[in-house]
Order: C-alpha cells, then sequence, then structure tokens
C-alpha cells in the first residue's frame, strides 16, 4: 500500500515537471514579490506582490509624492489614474475603452449601479439576487431598501437554480456574482443576461471573483453593468480600488447618487450644481486613493502580454491536477468537494467541506500553505495562473495529506504561519 | 525708496530669523521630506511626505503584504487600522476613542450622514448649507435629493451670514465647512450647532480644511456629526481616506444607507443579513484601501506630541507674518486680501484676488513656490505649521514680489515648475 502510494506520488510529481516545463505562462511567477518555500493558494482573497508594484509603491510615494506634491496631479497624470486603470481592466473582461473606471469599493459601486438600475427601471421595484451572493452585495442592497422605501426596493433572493423561474414582471434589477465565493461555482452571463433582458430586466454583474482569470466579454455578451474587485486575482494590493464597467449606450442617461465633485464634468470650475461628467467618469465621487490606485495600475501591466484564455486554461489545469492529487492519496472521502466538476460550471477556485476545516486551514498555514476557511466548514483553495506551478499543486496536496494522516488539526501547533522571509 | 524698502525687508528677514529660534515646532520640518528650495504653502490642498510615512508604505507593501500577504489582516492588523487611524484624529478633534473611524472620502460619508440626519429628523426635509461651500458637499446633497425625492430632501442654500436666520421648522440637517475653501473664513462651530440645535436641527460640520489646525472640540461643543479630510493638514498622501466623527450616544441608533460588509457586526460570519457593528465601525462600508490608510496612519504620528493649540498659534503667526510681508513690500494693493483680518473668523490660510490669479499662481510655481489658484481669481495661500517657517514666509513673499513688479506672470516661463529633486 506505501508502495504503490510512493509511486502513485512520484509519478504525479515527474507529471507536475512536465506540466511545468510546457506552461507558457511560467516565467510570469519571477514577477512577483513571493516568499521562499509558501505556496499561496489564496489570490482569490488577495493577490501576491507584483514587483512591478512594489517599484510603483516607491516611485508614487518617494518621487511623485514626496517631489512633486501637488503638481503630480497634472505632472504624473493622477487625475486620469482612474481612467487609466479602468481602460486596463477594459480590456480583460471585454469591455470598450471609456467603459470601465477604478473607484471606490464594490460596495459603494454596488449602491450606485443599483440605484441607476431601480431608476431605469421605475414602476418596477424588485431587486432579484441570489441567497448565497457574497454578503455585501445582499447588504448594499439592504441599505438602499431601508433608504428609499419596500415601495421602490425590496431584495428578493433564490438559490441559484431558481434564478431563471424567479425572474418576474416586477424585477426591475438581477444582480449576481459570476463566481460563487463559497462554492466556486460559475454563472453562465451570456445565458442569464439574455433571459433577464428578454424580460426587461437590468443586469449588474460582480466580477470579484472572474476578473483576471475568466474570459469575459462584456459587450459581446450584451452585459448592462457589472463591478469587480482589484484585490484579488488582480493582484492590486490590500484593499485596492474596485471598478465599474457601464455599457456606453447607457452612458447619457444615467444618474448615479454619490455625485461627488470627480464626477463633475468640469471640477474644478467649482460650480455648485452638480452636472454629471458624459463619460465613464460619472461614476467617480470623491478624490481617489491615489497610491492604493497607482499600485493596482502597476499590477495590472502583469496582463498586457497574456490572453484571459490562457490564464483560464491553465487555472483550470492546476485546479484538476490539485483534485486529482487529492484523489490519489484518497483524501476525498474525508475532504468534501463542493465545487462542480465541469469546467463551465465553476471559476478558478476549489471548495471543500470538512466539519474541522478552520483547524485545517490553520495547519496549513502553519505548514506554509495559504489557503482560506469560509464559515461554518469550507477549505478554499484558489489557483491563480499567474503564479503558481503544478509543482506547488504536488507540494501543497502532499502537506495538506500529511496533515490530514497525522490529523495534526486536531492541535494545530501555530496559531498563526511562522514568519517568512 | 528702494533703500528705505530695502531697509524694510532686512528688518524682516531677522525677524523671520528670530521667530524661527522661538518656534518651538521647527524641528518637525526635519520630519518631512521636503524637496531643496521650494516653498510649500498648499498643505492645505495635499500635505508634503512624512518621513514615517514614507518608510510605512515600504513596510506595508514589502513586507506585510509581499511576505505575509493574507495573514496580514490579523498578523499587521489590517482589519483594525480604520479604528486606529480614527482614534488618532479624534485626538486632533476633540472627540473621545471610538468616536471617529477613517473610511472613503468626504463625499461618500457625507452622504451616510445626511441619509442618518434625514432619518433622524423625519417630518422635517430641508438641509441647509452655504452657497459657497465646497461644491462636493452641494453635490453629494444634490444626489440624495434625486434619489429619494424633494418630498424627503431638498437643499437650501444661502450666504454665510444668513446661515442663523435661514434655519426653520423645516430644516432637518445644517451642513457645513467649517473654514471656507476659498476665502478661509472660519465658522464659531459651537455657537452655530447650539443655534442649530435649540431648532431641532442635526448638525454635519466638514473639517476637511480644520483638521490637524485649528483646535476643534467636539464633544465639548456637543456636535452630532462631522467629516473630515485626510490629504491636507494631516499629510495622509494623495487621496488618503477620510473620516467620519459620530458622537456615541447615537450610536445604537444610526442606519447608514451604504451598509457594507466591513460594517456587518460580524463580517466574517457571512450573514446574509445585514446588522449593523453597534459602534462606530457601522461606518465602514467596503474593504478599505489597506496602503493609502496606513500611510495616512503613520502620518497622524507627527502630531502625537505637539498640541492643536502651539500649530493653531504658529498657522496665525505664519499667517500674519506673511501678510504683513505683503504689505511692507505694497503688494496688498495689486492682491485683494480676501480672507477676513480677526483671527477668529479664519482658518490656516490666506486668499487673494487678482485677475490674473492663475498666471501669477504658474509664475510662482515656477519660481518654485507652491500656492493654488482656486477658480475664477484666487491665489490661495496654506500656513502649515508643522514644516513652515518664518524665512519660509520671507523668501516666498520675495519671489512674489519679484514676480509682480516685473510682472513675469503675464508671460510664465514655465507651463509647470521645474523638476526639483
Amino acid at each position: 500500500m506505501s508502495k504503490s502510494s510512493s509511486t502513485i506520488t512520484n509519478m504525479s510529481m515527474n507529471d507536475a515537471i512536465a506540466a511545468d516545463q510546457q506552461d507558457p505562462l511560467a516565467a510570469k511567477r519571477l514577477t512577483f514579490k513571493m516568499p521562499e518555500n509558501v505556496i499561496y493558494l489564496d489570490g482569490n482573497s488577495l493577490g501576491p506582490l507584483p514587483i512591478k508594484a512594489q517599484e510603483r509603491a516607491r516611485e508614487v510615494v518617494e518621487h511623485q509624492w514626496g517631489n512633486d506634491l501637488i503638481t503630480s496631479w497634472n505632472k504624473h497624470s493622477w487625475i486620469d489614474l482612474p481612467e487609466q486603470t479602468g481602460d486596463k481592466i477594459a480590456r480583460l473582461i471585454g469591455a470598450s475603452e471609456g467603459e470601465v473606471i477604478c473607484c471606490d469599493s464594490i460596495s459603494v459601486n454596488l449602491f450606485k449601479l443599483l440605484a441607476i438600475a431601480l431608476q431605469m427601471n421605475r414602476g418596477r421595484t424588485e431587486i432579484l439576487s441570489q441567497n448565497d451572493n457574497f454578503p455585501t452585495d445582499l447588504y448594499i442592497t439592504q441599505g438602499l431598501n431601508a433608504l428609499v422605501g419596500e415601495n421602490r426596493c425590496e431584495l428578493q433572493t433564490v438559490p441559484a437554480d431558481e434564478i431563471l423561474d424567479a425572474m418576474s414582471e416586477n424585477t426591475a434589477v438581477l444582480m449576481l456574482t459570476q463566481v460563487n465565493f463559497r462554492s466556486g461555482h460559475c454563472h453562465d452571463i451570456k445565458r442569464v443576461t439574455e433571459h433577464a433582458q428578454a424580460k426587461g430586466i437590468i443586469v449588474i454583474w460582480d466580477l470579484a471573483h472572474s476578473t483576471g482569470v475568466m474570459p469575459l466579454e462584456m459587450n459581446n455578451w450584451g452585459v448592462d453593468f457589472a463591478v469587480g474587485c482589484g484585490y484579488k486575482f488582480l493582484n492590486g494590493g490590500p484593499g485596492a480600488p474596485a471598478f465599474v464597467f457601464a455599457a456606453k449606450k447607457y452612458h447619457q442617461h444615467l444618474s448615479q447618487p454619490l455625485s461627488g465633485w470627480m464626477g463633475h464634468k468640469a471640477p474644478f470650475e467649482f460650480s455648485p450644481d452638480y452636472e454629471a461628467d458624459p463619460s465613464i467618469k460619472q461614476f467617480l465621487c470623491g478624490t481617489p486613493p491615489i497610491i492604493s490606485m497607482s499600485v493596482l495600475d502597476a499590477a495590472l501591466d502583469s496582463f498586457m502580454d497574456v490572453e484571459v484564455s490562457e490564464l483560464r486554461t491553465k487555472a483550470l489545469a492546476l485546479a484538476d491536477f490539485f483534485h486529482a492529487q487529492l484523489e490519489a492519496r484518497a483524501l476525498t472521502s474525508d475532504l468534501n468537494r463542493q465545487t462542480p466538476q465541469p469546467h463551465a460550471l465553476r471559476g478558478a477556485q476549489l471548495s471543500y467541506s470538512h466539519p474541522q476545516a478552520y483547524e485545517i486551514c490553520q495547519a496549513l498555514i502553519a505548514a506554509d500553505v495559504i489557503a482560506d476557511f469560509r464559515a461554518p466548514d469550507i477549505i478554499r483553495f484558489g489557483f491563480s495562473p499567474l503564479f503558481l506551478s503544478f509543482e506547488d499543486m504536488y507540494v501543497a496536496v502532499q502537506r495538506l495529506a500529511d496533515i490530514m494522516q497525522a490529523k495534526a488539526y486536531k492541535e494545530p501547533k501555530f496559531q498563526t504561519r511562522s514568519k517568512v522571509t
């Protein structure tokens, strides 16, 4: 038994090495600063530090701010940064230049879009979403509901497989996250959007777990609006600003409620009356956090010579290799896979449930395999294709197998991971 | 004439040197990274780079994010950063610990507070403000108005000297900026607040041009709510996050509409139902921009061994010295002072109007004196007491005098300031 297991795993290590040798993205790992010996399966929570982002942080703080002070708004084009960063994201989601802007957080941006969509669909009051959507999406709807009243906005949530049937003549907006944060289940954006629009429903997609790893076609799929995250697969740094996509055909007719001065068509004329910029800039509100946004802008350069389809192919291959290793080591009886098998039905993560998911996660972290826990019982592994290798998959599962076999998670040695340098 | 002028200015230089020798804050300048030869009178637009903020930027990017990745949320207390930064600001505005939180922008924070205040004063519909308030404050009110309708929210604006009389039984909220961004005129917060509250009006103060330089007593003055800026006198970096103050007595009864997950009482339980944190954390919305916020947090340490009253005393002395120099050089006939004379009526800036204010500003920047232009005809000089010296005042006016005498602003040599290293 031990001999046979050893044969399987040696074969797999050779497979991993062979896969890495064939990987057209393998060299991208060198563009990240990664702690040695750590296998980071949590790029879907917080992407790691791109070396160019580190350089840009020094540049923006020490040279731009430090030397050029206020003149940097023009001299270093800080004033154009939200659009510049947005345009880099546009390419990754199948949008055109001028259709994406970097600003605020997903939560704040959803508030803007939900208010717009309700206004576009006046007479209808329901915002339809999924009952296990990422909570902030639901919370923001609840906040809007409390502000404008139930006669204008009410939240309806149903399980993922009931969404198509739940659309009604009173549904103003469908708000969904493409890839579920907990299960990794993935919606077919094109199909759901068409179905909703046929019923006169405005659709808002949350691309938090999609952008930078899922092939997206906002324009080809006729998407109305979307939001997404800067700090997950885009590697933009902790709390990096989010983004808004709005199809160009709508730009002339919008009125978003967070009408701060940076969205004014002439902010430096200091007129007392708000007039929205006619472009995507109308989604701006207050002064953007330039340091955090510059870091995201630099991080996006990692994507400029890569096609998202390549990223998708590798992310799926990494996940499949990882799961095959778990099966080879007979770990899938304890770790109960929650993520669907078919490629079309999942994003770039695999989730497994276990009654002691939290403890296993802590033990993994102590063994320098970073994954994360999602209450109540999920371990979530993210497969960021820019910096992970197949050898990483092999070693991660090996360390996980050691923990599971020794039941080392029952009394984790460390509460937090030991410091790496 | 030339001789007499020379005598005056030599005397003034000696006065400046003497004043610097007496200045208890003089050594603080060494804690900033300032470009050589530049006199920076624009700390009220964007404060300069504190050396500790530069160090913290490297620390948070290169060590915390770079090495410790997602574990930094706990290991480096990123999760507590909004409260930690808020508590440092609380000390500067006369608030208690747990009454201030760092988050979002002033614009977004005003939206939260205005919605709360309208709810607290249900039945009244008017938001009263000043017609030359900073535009974003008015724009945000207009956005809220468009969202909830005129029967729940209408904006009324009047000149500064008509505010007390304009309060009516229909005034739900008074929203004012203490120090006017254009004129530098300063309101008496205590008096205005008492007057408004006696009429059942909720008061929201915008402390953008006050925090870090005006002695403020939120609690002693019975202020309900306030917002303020991280990137002006607090030197928190471009687009640094803003803050919210909410008097503790209200914390149990609030309901703010931007109810994102970071304001939930247990965000990592991922419940589908929003339950606001009972503390000041209820003002959080999405994931905060940790890099930008860390830089602000470090910048605030410059204030920890200083009393705001010392800052106020020096800021006024710098401004008075500056204006006296303008008078001594007979520049005040051309440059028409817009800022009131009495100390109690002004903040930490002096504004002068001139038909060619923009060109003069550009010529000053070319001469390494950074001030800023505010449309249509204002030159604005900010007196940040942490890094400016009286000698700076002397040299700045000397350079301004050279420009005015040579009328060098008619054809400015440079469109932007030459690069400094």
